[in-house]
Order: structure tokens, then C-alpha cells, then sequence
């Protein structure tokens, strides 16, 4: 099978409605390469580049993407094979109103930091690809993740700004190369759609972004029959080699906390037959909470559970 | 120089007081071995055994020692070299009004399950010791944490069921073996104690309590002279053998990674030049927040910062 390019040029959406019109229809197995712009949509290039309030529209996310046959009840599996950068400078910025951080004495808003992509000064051997990007004299590697990535919402629409149960914003770490997102299927045809990626970031993305860039996405998508979940997904779960990560987004981070734990505890209980308790309680001994983002302005957990404990609910 | 031994029985405290008497006086760079009990003195020894309610002593901490010559403005080091589990059982237990999911329906407590320690059915070659604790017939590896542990305190008191800036419950996976915990000294002598160990804990400690288990702690104790440290310690540190971990206990997990951040700030300010809001874009892009516990009732966040990108204050 042919791989399929699907640019942010054919189309991209800034909210995730329940109704959205496809750009591009593909099948189940589909290869995919996603071209995403980044966060700002081009308008930071330099550092003098500032953004004054968070803009209107934000995070464009490429598609929607209809996937033939996927139907609510189904989950879409969305492999995630690559991550390339597009571009030669990711850019983090500041913006009043926004950030972990967001009026406190001595932290600016707006300012711009504009990260070059460059090569390793000092390359690796056991490293592959040796890109980083420069905040000023110092050398980050490049670790690229999506930022906002989701299908169309069961009732209510979210902006790409927020994450919710359809994903949107999520701003996980490990939506990344290597790793599957799994989303609950609210809508005929699913419609994923994905943009807002990152060179680098950190956990928590404190100051309201990591390092925003425009990427390739390579990814393959696959629906599961509903009738072959053990557990019904009611949010985001990313499978990574080592882990399953239920992912969950609320208004306080307690909140979160309680549905990714919720989530995880699902698993553990389907599979092991444990009684909620006991599986509460196996919970509080392996993986573990994990922050994805305090800042969208709805922030995002996840609750990482060790295969070794679970297969996983496919 | 030979190493000391201070067990619980000779003294263990259930609050942090600025004034504190010692048990024990040691010189800096003294080798100890701590003995400390479980967490609910021995109260549950099988899975009939019920706590109707968070005990008004809990946690209890051997000491305090005192490390002779430390003073307020200095950090006492403490390396953590060996956390070896001192009874054949730990203990998970859920206690009403306690833990991330009190309340939920589903969710009883008080319950308790004592999950015996035992050898891997499956050794794995790749692994030194392969003692686990069987939780029903699942086998989870041990993974020793100290729960509590901390100094006397600036002005106030806290019970050992808190954390805050003098340490106390921080109930974080990363004080163990291999790493090192830094407080600053706020009164005389420091008056380290620590009790509360896990034979395995997650992330986030969700149901209120690890594996409870009886432990003897091989540390070494060090004092860092104020006029040494690079940036002034408001709070615990760790070290780990890749990372810088900043540590902050706060009623709301906002405050806490809001601390916790603010503490890695100023690390890489201090350390690279940055201004303020450069080092808050910087920390956005490299290592970021995790969890330690969401229940203990303050919590707990880290900000883990990489080795590669920042050598650490001392």
C-alpha cells in the first residue's frame, strides 16, 4: 500500500466539533504522512517576534481525516512511526494570561526564544540522528512529540487550545514516534486530525509551550472492532514498548489524577479480576501518575501501568 | 570509619519540631544504619487487620540525629546507599477519609492486603536480587523507597504524616538506594529522621500507601557549608545518577509544580546565566514535572532536571 500525504494546506481545523466534513478519506491500515505547521502558524520567526494575548485560532490541526468504517463504539489505533521536523527553528514563547507561571514577579510576557535546528557539537555514537536545537550557546536534542491530536468529540466541541476525552491538546511526551494513541471512536469515520508538534518539550510544559514546529507524520491507522476491547476506552490510551498510559484531562490537576487512576484501574481490574479496591490498591505499587501538561488551560495526567503488569485491554 | 547503628527502638519521632532532642550524635561523613518500623507499627500483620482511621501517630521516623557542626544556612547530604526490607511482609492498606479515590463509590475502605515477600518465580538473570512481594499470585518486584524523612524544621511543626520544606512524608519513589537527598539545615545539627519505607511504591501512591514494610537504611551523612551551594536550598533536592530532582510539597498540586518549577529556575539561572523567563522557557523544554503522592494530604511534585543540563549547585 501506497503511503498518503495529507497536508495542513488541503485543510486544518481549530476546534474539534462532533460534525466535522473529512478532507481526505482513508481506509482501515491506511499509511499516512501527516504535514502539520506549527503551533503559531509561522508567525514567530524571530525573537522579536512576540505574541501579545493566545490567538483565536491555535494549534491547526491538520485534516479532519475520515477512517472508512470506523463507528462510535470502535477504537482508532494511530501508529505513530516518525516524527521529522519540517522546518530549521522550533520557537517557545511567552504569552500573558498563559503558563504555569503566568503573572509572577519576574517572569516576562510576551517574550520569544527562537531554537535553530542545528547539528550536534558533540555527536553520539550510539545515536542515530544527532539533531538538536540551540537555546542560545546550548544544545538540545531533538525529541519531537504531537501536541494536539484527536477525533471528533461525542457532543460538545473543544478548540485545538484544550484536551479533552477526544484528545485535542494533550500535549503528551509520549505521543511520539514509537509509541500507538488510541482514541475512542465518538463519530462515523472517526475524523483524526493532529498538528502542533514540538522539537523538544518538557513534561508539564510549564511555560506554555516546548519547542513549536512544523513536522511530517508518518503514521499508520487501524480501527478496532468495538466488540474486541475488554475495556471500553472513555479517553486516550497511549501504548509505548514498555507501558500503557491512560491519559486524562480536567480542570484541576486532583481531578485528573482521579480519572487516568480510574482509567488504569479499569485495566487492572478487567484483567486480573480484581474488585475495584484491589486493583485500586495494586495501582498505588506499580507505574504510577505522570504529568503531561499544566497549562491548556485544561491540564492533562496520565497514569502509566508496566506491561509486565498488564497486556492491555486489544 | 565504622558504621552506626540507630534503630527505632532506641527513639522515633511522629513530629518534625524545630526543636527536636537527639538519640544520637554523629560526626559529618558518619556511615548509618537506620532500623526503622512500618509505617503503622506493626498494627497489621494480615489481611483481617483494618485501620477505621488515619492513626493520630503514624509514620514513624527514627531519630532525630544530630550531625555535629551542621547549622542553619548549610545542606546535610544524605546518600542513600542500601534500603534492604527488615520483615517478611508489607502491607497495602485503604483508609476512609485517605487516598486519591476516597469516597468513590466502589471504593471500600478501610481494606487491607498484605502482600508477603518471596523470590521471583522467573528470575531474571539481568538482575541482582530477585525478591518481589506477592500481591494475591502477582509477583512485583521490590523497589525500596523511604517514605518520610526529613529535618527539624524552620518554625513550624509538622506531624509525619505532612510534607513540606523540611521534608517529612514526601513519599517519593526516588529516595532510594543510588541517590542522594539534600535539606537544608535549619536548626542546629540538623536532626535527620526517616521511617516509613516502601517495599514498592507508584507514582503517585493513589490509594494512601505503598507496600509498607520495615527496612535498615545504609546512609552516609554529609555536610555542605552554606557559603558552598550555588543556590540556596528552600527546600529537599535529590540526586539521582542522571538527574537533578527539585521537591515541593504544597496543598495543591498547581502550588506545588509552581514551586517545584520555580525551584529549577533557579537552578538554571544561577547555573547558565539565564534571566528569570529564559530559565522558565528552558525548563519547558528539557526534563519536567512528575508526581511523587497526591494524598498525604499535602502533596508532592518533583521537576526533574537532566545532568546533561545542569551540573547541580553544589
Amino acid at each position: 500500500m501506497s503511503r498518503t500525504t495529507v497536508s495542513h494546506e488541503e485543510g486544518a481545523i481549530y476546534e474539534f466539533t462532533p460534525t466535522l466534513d473529512p478532507i481526505a478519506t482513508v481506509e482501515p491500515g491506511a499509511e499516512l504522512t501527516i504535514e502539520t505547521r506549527d503551533s503559531l502558524d509561522g508567525a514567530v520567526q524571530t525573537d522579536d517576534d512576540l505574541i501579545e494575548s493566545v490567538p483565536e485560532e491555535v494549534n491547526a490541526a491538520t485534516g479532519p481525516i475520515e477512517v472508512a468504517g470506523a463507528e462510535p463504539g470502535d477504537v482508532l489505533a494511530v501508529e505513530i512511526e516518525d516524527v521529522r521536523l519540517a522546518e530549521d527553528r522550533g520557537r517557545v514563547v511567552t504569552i500573558d494570561g498563559f503558563g504555569l507561571l503566568d503573572g509572577h514577579e519576574d517572569i516576562e510576557a510576551p517574550r520569544t526564544k527562537v531554537t535553530p535546528v542545528a547539528e550536534d557539537s558533540t555527536p553520539d555514537a550510539d545515536v542515530v540522528t544527532d539533531a538538536v536545537i540551540e537555546f542560545g550557546d546550548h544544545e538540545i536534542a531533538v525529541d519531537p512529540c504531537i501536541g494536539t491530536i484527536g477525533v471528533a468529540p461525542a457532543s460538545d466541541s473543544y478548540t485545538t487550545l484544550v484536551p479533552h476525552d477526544h484528545g485535542g491538546n494533550l500535549d503528551t511526551t509520549d505521543v511520539s514516534a514509537g509509541n500507538t494513541i488510541y482514541f475512542p471512536v465518538f463519530q462515523n469515520g472517526a475524523m483524526l486530525a493532529m498538528g502542533d508538534s514540538k522539537a523538544a518539550m518538557a513534561d508539564g510544559e510549564m511555560c506554555g509551550t516546548g519547542a513549536e514546529i512544523a513536522t511530517d507524520i508518518d503514521v499508520t491507522v487501524r480501527v478496532i472492532d468495538g466488540d474486541d476491547v475488554a475495556v471500553e476506552l472513555d479517553r486516550p490510551l497511549i501504548e509505548t514498548p514498555d507501558a500503557w498510559k491512560t491519559v486524562a484531562s480536567a480542570e484541576s490537576m486532583e481531578e485528573a489524577c482521579e480519572l487516568a487512576n480510574l482509567d488504569a484501574i479499569d485495566l487492572f481490574a478487567t484483567e486480573h479480576g480484581f474488585g475495584p479496591t484491589e486493583a485500586y490498591m495494586f495501582s498505588s505499587l506499580v507505574g504510577g501518575l505522570e504529568i503531561s501538561q499544566v497549562v491548556d488551560p485544561l491540564v492533562t495526567v496520565r497514569n502509566a501501568i508496566p506491561k509486565t503488569h498488564c497486556d492491555g485491554p486489544f
